[in-house]
């Protein structure tokens, strides 16, 4: 694999709030399509050609071919318009592909964007579609869904480093804990921190005239099975990422357009991509095939290793994902990640702060937009955006985004360009 | 819209047969993938990246992810897989991303490919799974189907060039009868020529010992609207192209790779890529946005004109849609194209023969493999292995899909690189 033509930056980015929508899948596209132009510095005719995520909608909303349909929502008639695909990784999928378009030589601005609306199914049907992501005849036909697959995860996670499932389940609780503590500080965000629940659960309580629990601090409110009901055992309500809709964008340009445009351009410093059939194709469900070689490229491509990343949004869709993610990313050694939550290695501050957003975990997990709010999150990171939740002197950050089950991995390096 | 970095050329094909298939979606893949990984001189592990079009995998067989799969479908566990949907131009369109991702450096060798299967759906079904193209609010509701939608195009033109429906009418059945009668000298070929079609019908009616009927020839037979019945005014049976499965694959490489590859590298010369929402947002039935957008950028990238194109695989999904889109290319000047139906100048041995190996109408219409077929089609054309349906001499070739109602459209120029 080779270096690209030309080396490409983000020159803006956009986002609609993630969670409950009364837009549609193209509305919201629209809305953080325009955000994303507007802060560029360009005006949308200068687009020249749009990738477009989505996972779900030719489901959800009955839309396909929706990417020329998008192109029509910001007006630009006759631009080339695509629409990309990987599950919950098309939206990092679709900025790979903007980024290798312009590197090509073909266009010099491109906008990458994702967008998804999943509450419109509601939870049972949203979970059919979701289930089409194993294989349609190896794996669909047995009935798992996502829960109980990320909960083999933690099962094989638990047996395999042979750590008693209730440590293993509070240092999952403890990712949720860190992720929603993240996530009040981000007003795209779709849930409040636990405190804030957990508060306004007593004021209800006591409003009601009802007794007022008396959880005694955080992880007392996740080990009550009563608020935090079990999904798949060992996975708990609030180990899962809830059902959002939400859309983001970034404009894409060669580093020597980017510079003139803004003056604090976030360059593309690696990228990689592997997929791996879904669950019964994979050795070990703790080291995945797809992250694995997906990471080595991205690395390799820019030259860095996992030490120098400053910060890191990833694929946190249940709180073991996260803990198999920094592993598989690098941070951790194998069998080490659920320490690191143990020790705070990954909070705000610690060694390596993952998923300062809220991650999906939090913020919400639009599956086609989830990769580009990644994106825009590092972006606003580098670029020290982030206000309460800014990972002080970042420097270089990186996303991790997983489709399907275990199917597809992509990951992208992004460095200040400053 | 600048040149590429790299100059990409097509090293093998592969392609199942069109029609009905008792394979799924993936295996069809698997089959086309291997047969033009065969060809190719390469092996499946020298594959770096794929780029899957599937339209509506997600609806017809409950597949989401499917590029992932499609990769394990062929060994190759942590490689790069992406799915481009774009409709009936998702297939089109794969090819254009995996030419711009070695041409940005970043990969040599791309599989290129796309799989349908629509059969399995059944028609009605299927038809709703089709009219997912439209625009979800706007469009759908309106209850317009495709036939309706091309029966409005033929009426536009009809009405706006003033001939009469039956002149059109019998300028559009010869469409059908030209690209059956290709199709036929072609093995891959989901319906016979209409010649056979009538001798067969008149065979089973003496063997049942029914009156034998009395066509004179195939335009008497299209005219008997017992056998081609009304389907959307005038839109008949044989003016639609069929619902069919299958796949087709193309390895791309860069030039100076392809030459050590095989003495007949294809070059892509040139492609475009246009998207215009979907039927609202059209100014003008008869000349689509996307068409025109997409095949003036293909005809600059390669410096060449309508003139210079030997042959032409494009979008018949019907009739009507091939004598407009004769036009949109600039073959025949707006409003011309019936009359160049009239005067023989797209059948073989022609002025500019279109669609020799049956086109979508005869051949059939695998809507995300449609576009790769085309390619494999325009490639054994430039390499004279066509045999009974060789243009002879071809050395430029194009394609043109279409993708949703008017939505997207992607064409592709191939020149001989020998």
């Amino acid at each position: 694999m080779g270096r690209l033509g030309r080396e490409i930056a983000i020159v803006g980015v956009g986002m609609t709030p993630f969670g409950r929508s009364k837009k549609d899948q193209l509305e919201m596209f629209g809305e953080a399509a325009m955000d994303a132009i507007n802060g560029s510095g360009l005006k949308p005719k200068d687009i020249e050609a749009l990738f477009l995520g989505n996972a779900v909608g030719d489901l959800s909303e009955g839309q396909t071919v929706i990417a020329s349909h998008a192109i029509a929502e910001i007006g630009l008639l006759g631009k080339a318009a695509t629409r990309v695909e990987g599950a919950c990784a098309a939206g990092t999928m679709a900025i790979i592909m903007g980024v290798m378009a312009i590197a090509s030589g073909r266009y010099d601005i491109v906008l990458a964007a994702g967008t998804e609306r999943q509450t419109v199914s509601g939870t049972a049907f949203a979970t059919r579609i979701m289930n089409t992501g194993p294989h349609h005849f190896y794996e669909e036909p047995t009935g798992l869904t996502f829960p109980g697959i990320f909960a083999m995860m933690a099962h094989y996670y638990a047996k395999k480093y042979d750590v008693p499932l209730g440590e293993l389940k509070d240092a999952m609780a403890k990712v949720a804990i860190k992720n929603h503590k993240n996530g009040a500080k981000n007003p795209k965000c779709q849930f409040p921190s636990i405190t804030d629940l957990m508060e306004k659960r007593k004021a209800k309580a006591k409003q009601e005239g009802k007794p007022v629990p008396t959880w005694a601090d955080e992880m007392d409110f996740l080990h009550d099975s009563k608020v935090n009901m079990m999904i798949a055992q060992p996975l708990q309500l609030f180990d899962c990422c809830p059902i959002s809709d939400g859309a983001a964008a970034v404009v894409l340009a060669p580093v020597d357009i980017a510079r003139k445009l803004t003056d604090k351009p976030v360059i593309i410093a690696g990228f990689g991509q592997g997929a791996a059939g879904g669950i019964i194709t994979q050795r070990d469900f703790t080291r995945l095939i797809a992250r694995e070689s997906s990471a080595k490229q991205a690395y390799d491509m820019a030259g860095l290793t996992p030490k120098d990343i400053d910060v890191c949004e990833l694929h946190d869709c249940f709180t073991i994902a996260e803990i198999v993610a920094t592993e598989g990313l690098g941070f951790f050694d194998f069998g080490e990640g659920y320490k690191a939550v143990e020790r705070g290695d990954t909070v705000m501050g610690g060694k390596i702060p993952i998923n300062p957003s809220g991650g999906l975990k939090a913020k919400g997990h639009p599956v086609g937009a989830t990769g580009v709010a990644q994106a825009y999150e590092i972006t606003n990171q580098l670029r020290g955006n982030c206000g309460e939740r800014q990972v002080e002197g970042a420097k270089v950050g990186m996303t991790d985004t997983m489709g399907g089950p275990f199917a597809s991995v992509a990951n992208i390096i992004f460095k200040r360009g400053w």
